[in-house]
């Protein structure tokens, strides 16, 4: 079977950086399977690479070799690593591209690319494009079957670079009701807003609250922009064409849609704004 | 020989919503071969969709799996089918989106997916990604040799959706002019308008006229935007840099350009608007 | 080993003009590893095609099949050819798209197509999609083993047009100053800045002026757009965050950036803007 072999980058797709590096793969492993998970992440956007990463890389076979070029300090000091978990391993600069993922799936074992994987690399590493010249052909090496260890020193999991993930914070009162500031995390393609609000925090507030999900769902109260609507509903055709929609979405975060409509350019919203979500608690009078 | 899937939707590339379909079906099916139509699919443009798929479809193996999804009514109760066709199968919504592929070629069976699908799903079935969870494995499950049947019901071909295209509209004198009214289907990539108009009715029409195909497309008379000339040309090439261009385009609908230009910036037209063109008629004194 | 077909052409990512290549492709050469170099080249921009596939063309392995398809004169009588050079096979339109490649790679042979490649065209020639109707089953039946010589007749390498690039201009004085007018190539996808000085030209400009290559890029005043600075340095990370930068590029050209920022956009500057470069001579006083 192919080796797989799942490339993300900020180096979009006008130029020929993507195609390059898949020269240098395809002359290394020839038989590779090479995937593009997305060559879209804002430049240098550490935080966006790191939550679309880990959205995808649950639904890819687990033998994947993950190839991660999101590298603000290529030609600086800053280590590049390889991480091996439970669903693959990855290849990229230790600069916290992995936080989202390392979360969920914690490493098993993890190596810092020293002076020996230059034998790996191509002959000359320009200072700009660590992609092509470090991260694909170390990649691609170990897709055929190079063992981790060739490449450099082992490093411990605590020395992989984690990035701070805007976090949702809350009040909550006696009666049990609990405000919720939410950050935006990024517009996705559509306008959708996907948000850093977790269905498993949700349902801690949920308990916190006295309600059932059922009951919280129908009655929370969001506000987006100039928004304002009550409930989290299932999907988009819950609601009428062009009205704002609550609701969890396929990586399980709260996100904020229009039905047909685009909710980032709709109610002026992007990365970093905040979406208020009220739970109502049991004794709240005012549900 | 590599089962070959072949993916449109309106996902965009800058999340990772086409890598993640990606990862699903090699997980099914590891030796496909898949191959993006496109993903620039204006956001729930059926129409769009429709038209451009029957362009691509006549060009690809017969044995190609299509798996296509635009798709507004996603967590409703809208189904979901596999249409088998000379030209291939093809996994989607029950939403129109095959409109233009069943016109040339007609369904030779269709199944509609039933809860026996599940088998062949995700686990966990999202409300807002059927891409991932129903439509990537059920293409990937075809292609690697499951018969239609154990999907669910077959269905009959009026239980099809069909859109509405945009119709040309005509009004025919005595000597046999001919006024069309040409609505735009789409503006492609380099701006050139590709119109509802194609070769088939326009040779109906120039046999209603009385002339010749030469005769009527050295005659015609075109008007899109302000822009008026004579003339429907075999190539970009024909008229001067910067020029407006009336030809066949290469899937035989009357298209509007620019010679080395953008006609949809410069003319100022989009997908609905009418473009204009008149066919005289044998004993028509204009000519 | 499936041969390898790389693709570039003008013509995105939004219809489906690409993934209709690769069907006729796939349908003539069905273990054909087909690699995107990229289709985001600037709408009949030979100059940015060129630069960019031989950016990209020493990275892949040598047995290659290149289908470049930037073709402004489509369905006019300009010349089809397919061009062996050490680094692979290109097939493309005869209209200079290949001048930077065959700088570095002169042609080992060539041939232009004649009325003989209509046994591997597809039967049905377009007057304007010759990527689908030409180049694509041309490639596809080269890579599969065809020789080049059933496609047409043997031509000789000054047959092969040559495009115009843009030229560095010079003044130096006699104490071994130089004043370099670097035309701008084309801004990549982070708003870098790629200009036409190659590292081969600028040594050869150090050696005139008496100092060491250390020397004169530490000294080296680079003006662009309102920005003015010292220093030709190694990567972005060299100077602090928004601030603007002169590197050497992974293609070897002079580059212009902003560390975390996007150059062509906070200097106003495009594609055939000038960058002034003055290289400080041994005996000069200012230095």
């Amino acid at each position: 079977m192919s080796p797989i072999i799942a490339l993300m980058t900020d180096f979009g797709l006008s130029d020929t950086y993507v195609g390059t590096m898949k020269g240098v793969i395809l002359r290394i492993a020839p038989d590779a399977t090479i995937v593009d998970l997305t060559h879209g992440i804002g430049p240098q956007n550490l935080l966006e690479a790191s939550v679309k990463l880990a959205s995808a890389v649950p639904y890819f076979p687990a033998e994947t070799v993950y190839v991660v070029v999101v590298d603000p300090g290529v030609g600086s000091r800053r280590d590049a690593v390889i991480v091996e978990t439970a669903v693959g391993r990855f290849v990229c600069p230790n600069n916290g591209v992995l936080t989202q993922v390392l979360r969920t799936y914690p490493p098993l074992r993890a190596v810092r690319l020293t002076e020996r994987a230059q034998l790996y690399c191509l002959p000359e590493i320009s200072a700009t494009f660590h992609g092509r010249d470090v991260f694909a052909p170390v990649g691609a090496h170990l897709a055929r079957g190079a063992s981790m260890d060739v490449f450099g020193d082992p490093c411990t999991p605590d020395s992989l670079m984690i990035c701070d993930l805007p976090a949702v914070s809350a009040e909550s009162g006696p009666d049990g009701r609990v405000h919720l500031l939410v950050p935006i995390l990024y517009p996705d393609h559509f306008g959708n807003l996907i948000t850093a609000l977790t269905a498993t925090q949700w349902r801690a507030w949920v308990e916190h609250s006295g309600r059932t999900v059922l009951e919280a769902e129908r009655d929370a109260r969001i506000s987006a922009g100039d928004a304002q609507w009550q409930g989290i509903v299932r999907t988009y055709s819950d609601v009428a064409r062009g009205t704002p929609v609550a609701y969890w979405g396929s990586s399980h975060h709260l996100e904020i849609g229009i039905r047909e409509g685009n909710a980032a350019a709709t109610l002026h919203l992007r990365a970093g704004d905040p979406v208020a979500v009220t739970l109502y608690g049991l004794s709240d009078a005012s549900t």
